[in-house]
């Protein structure tokens, strides 16, 4: 391709609103535009890079056996009605109405429509089990959409749905798209971690993980081991019963202690010269409209989530100051767990205390020296905290727990019979007998790959795409395309490239050759060719975007290095 | 692939609406799948065809010179407000508002996108000209979606735009879409007409080619030439000034003859024993809110699209009877043009009659033998009819009308300066000054042309796909799944041919082979090999769908007839 007709403009100036690097790079190097707040054009640039993620993806699909397919962005309400989530999927569903008045939604996943599919298609267990995959354009009508193509309204996914007889069976194709999913991303070149996750809106019974790319900008923390493979979204991260801290209390002595206006944790440690891992926080909490009284250590945080699972609530939310008030007896600040009369919950590390400070229920009080269970009764305990950085791993006990950055590029659901059992996907088991299908989906944000991997690989002079789904290949710069000698040389390393298949970018503009140098780096495509004055004795600069060290070769020594970077296979 | 695991089951029964043969074959042989209505799923074998297509309009594109983007399928209401399609486009603009209420249009199509698109990234002549094109999903709320992949409410197709400096650049580019048509439409194998149209909704200052597939089931009548090349869309078709035919009326002598309660062409001919062509019919239409008298022979019909341009009108329609009965004194049935008080327009065709047969403006007399131009005066004289099917050819003059129905799969528009003036699409020309690009688009019905080739390419038994689109290359049917011999010999041959990317589907189901023979002619992939008791000596059975000779062969002979026929240039 001839970059002067390439519709690619690199921009000196970019919209204030672009805050990530990927996002503000692919703006400038031109593979971008956007249309709307969240809703993007494709560049030529652009496209070749989405249209390789897709090839790769489409491959790794094909070869773990799922079958593709394609299903319709407008779905009847009617589904979404029957599936119950039309109800609560909220605002970012995006609704319309037909000529006729009849209700559609903008397909932001495509459960409903294919296990009503499917329903229709399979009705044995000899036609079991089945996993389909399409790559589809969703819309999700974002509150906030930003960071360019990581949190969009339309964008492109490659979504995936199985279908098996039994759980064993969902368990197996459940591992089959795990693997796959790591092919994937290996080959997109990404660094990511395979976390533990928690279902969320889309329900489900079983397990879950999510693929995180690793970036700072990322908006999920994920937890993972220094020693093992144990990585989960903080949502999800297991703490275990964290060991007591040595205490500078006397073992078991209560003692009320006078602490007036000390509402905080910071405070107390303050005043008290105590650390906060001595201290145990009591928050009121309302689960499904009942008050309860939650523990976790003072330097521990609730991990709402893990509560609503331990107290087996649809809901739960800090409780207002009022209903603090009137459980407590005390101003807000001064809840403790001694002589409550609703329900104790505490974390496992609170259950390992010693001697604590807790709120002493009246006001301008704590006590000190409180030993759980003795001084106050427990009604639970559980994991209800956020594991903590530096803390021991929950699975093998040996590492520590770190913490990183993610962006959400892969989730894998078990979804078992949610969908099967509101639509009616039944199929005759080997005894003849009437069952739901098990089910599993299975997502890859396709457009967000290609800000996954620019927030992974810029430096601060552009892009630096790997070489599986770079735009092109070779990039391909004559010095002067007014001089005859290398724009020979320029044209007959194109021609011999192109034919063996390489993708090139020949920079045919009338630019200076800083203005080329420049927009090379900004674009980032993998291999540089500058064809200058060392063209009269065949020699041409070969340099590579990651590394950066320009080398002076012959024409022929830097062919066979690119041919055998680009088919090492040949 | 192996049938087994196939998401395609082969329907007995088809919904009654199915009405064209390739929508009942397409729902039988699941290539397809209704969710709405004109809204569909593609399965795998539908899939696969599509994507097929896609790959040849995506090479034929590429190699005219076009590049590749990618636009959304939500556009800003605003857009189509500056360019003033959002009033007018109707209904069929599928609107929906966002969560902040701004409205939004699903794209039928994307010249606001990309006129403002290219209007951003190219402000100078060196850039120009550029062609772009996308595969992408559109949106029309058909009335009344029908005949499957059709017409239907969402729809894949590809569209394309060109951005030139001058009419004569426009010319060009217009010509290389031509050509590129051309080129696709031959690859995938169907019989089509490339004709003049008009311009319709979208349009424009310049010229404009549909290609029509010639289907019976289509919807718009192309008239071509049985001698040259001249064809065009029934609305556009020239009609030349047909020669008068020998009248048996006394040439000049007008007369008034009797005839009560006579008011069609039909009822006058019988009574009166001469022919339609010997008539004048006079219609009063309403042009832009005045009336206007219009002539046409007795045989022939109004082309209302003729009479607008010929009117230069906004808009023309029959004046309802009350108008009519005001503008000719008489009841509706016995209008004629003498003696009238509004403008006079005739076709050519009127203007060479010598004795007619034409309304007296009384009811229940005609006059006869009326010689227009002396009897009564004609304001204007034009082409107003439509063509008629065995007339003269008006490009030639030699050979005669034909009439086919016609399917359009791809049109071609040259827009000028709609959209840039429109929207403010300027580049700077060579001596500095500041003017609007001209602009062409061109679109294909990608999955329209699935239905289109199902249309032409089937028989009783099922599909008939051509080699270059059909799902598989080769359907590969044992028998017996449950015959040793005969499944070794199977899975050998599908082994060898996969090898050479010869795409086999492997019918591995425990049916009859009454069974998989029908459902194989139902799918109509090109090559059919069955394997059966013959096995043991090494033989097979070939058969091509097309053709339906079956012969007996050595598995070799059919091994290197299968190459030949997939890989002609090897």
């Amino acid at each position: 391709m001839r970059q002067s007709s390439l519709l690619s403009s690199t921009l000196r100036e970019i919209p204030s609103d672009a805050e990530a690097a990927s996002h503000q790079y692919m703006l400038k190097a031109g593979f971008i535009r956007q249309l709307a707040a969240g809703i993007y054009s494709y560049l030529p640039l652009g496209l070749r890079v989405l249209r390789k993620v897709e090839k790769i993806i489409r491959e790794e699909m094909d070869k773990s056996g799922a079958q593709e397919l394609f299903m319709p962005v407008m779905q009847p309400a009617e589904l979404w009605k029957e599936s119950g989530r039309y109800a609560v999927y909220g605002p970012e569903l995006i609704r319309l109405k037909d000529r006729h008045d009849r209700e559609f939604a903008l397909g932001p996943t495509h459960e409903e429509v294919i296990t009503t599919l499917v329903k229709n298609e399979i009705n044995s267990y000899r036609r079991l089990p089945v996993t389909l995959y399409q790559i589809q354009t969703k819309f999700r009508d974002e509150r906030r959409p930003r960071f360019g193509l990581l949190r969009g309204r339309e964008f492109l996914m490659k979504d995936a749905y199985s279908f098996d007889t039994s759980w064993e069976g969902l368990h197996q194709s459940y591992l089959a798209m795990f693997d796959a999913y790591t092919r994937i991303f290996d080959r997109c070149g990404l660094r990511y971690s395979a976390v533990e996750a928690d279902p969320g809106a889309i329900g489900g019974e079983g397990g879950t993980h999510e693929f995180m790319a690793l970036a700072q900008i990322g908006e999920d923390t994920i937890v993972s081991c220094t020693h093992c493979r144990y990585a989960a979204n903080l949502e999800k991260a297991r703490s275990i019963a964290a060991q007591a801290p040595r205490s500078s209390a006397r073992n078991g002595m209560k003692e009320k202690v006078h602490t007036p206006d000390t509402r905080t944790i910071e405070q107390l440690t303050k005043l008290l010269k105590r650390e906060p891992q001595e201290m145990i926080k009591t928050l009121i909490y309302m689960a499904d409209d009942k008050p309860v009284a939650v523990l976790v250590r003072g330097d521990h945080e609730v991990n709402e989530l893990k509560l609503k699972h331990a107290l087996g609530a649809e809901n739960v939310a800090l409780a207002d100051a009022k209903t603090t008030v009137e459980a407590t007896g005390a101003p807000v600040g001064f809840a403790g767990p001694i002589g409550l009369e609703i329900p104790v919950l505490a974390d496992l590390a609170v259950g390992e205390m010693q001697a604590a400070v807790t709120g002493a229920n009246e006001a301008d009080y704590h006590f000190a020296g409180v030993v759980p269970g003795k001084d106050f009764a427990i009604e639970q305990t559980a994991d209800i905290r956020n594991a903590a950085e530096g803390e021991a791993c929950p699975h093998c006990e040996e590492g520590t727990l770190r913490f990183d950055r993610g962006i959400e590029v892969g989730h894998i659901f078990k979804l078992g019979k949610k969908y099967s059992e509101a639509l009616g996907a039944r199929f005759t088991d080997h005894e003849g007998k009437d069952q739901h299908m098990i089910m599993g989906c299975y997502g890859i944000g396709v457009s967000r790959i290609l800000s996954a991997i620019a927030e992974q690989r810029h430096d601060d002079r552009g892009l630096v795409w790997p070489l599986s789904i770079a735009p092109f290949h070779v990039h391909l710069v004559p010095v002067s395309i007014k001089d005859e000698t290398q724009m020979r040389l320029a044209e007959e390393l194109y021609d011999l490239l192109t034919r063996q298949d390489i993708e090139v970018l020949l920079d045919d503009r009338d630019e200076r050759l800083g203005v080329k140098l420049n927009d090379s780096e900004l674009i980032g495509i993998p291999v540089r060719v500058v064809v200058g004055k060392l063209a009269a004795s065949g020699e041409v600069e070969y340099t590579e975007r990651e590394h950066g060290d320009k080398q002076v070769v012959s024409k022929d020594s830097a062919l066979s290095r690119i041919v055998r970077l680009v088919h090492p296979d040949n």
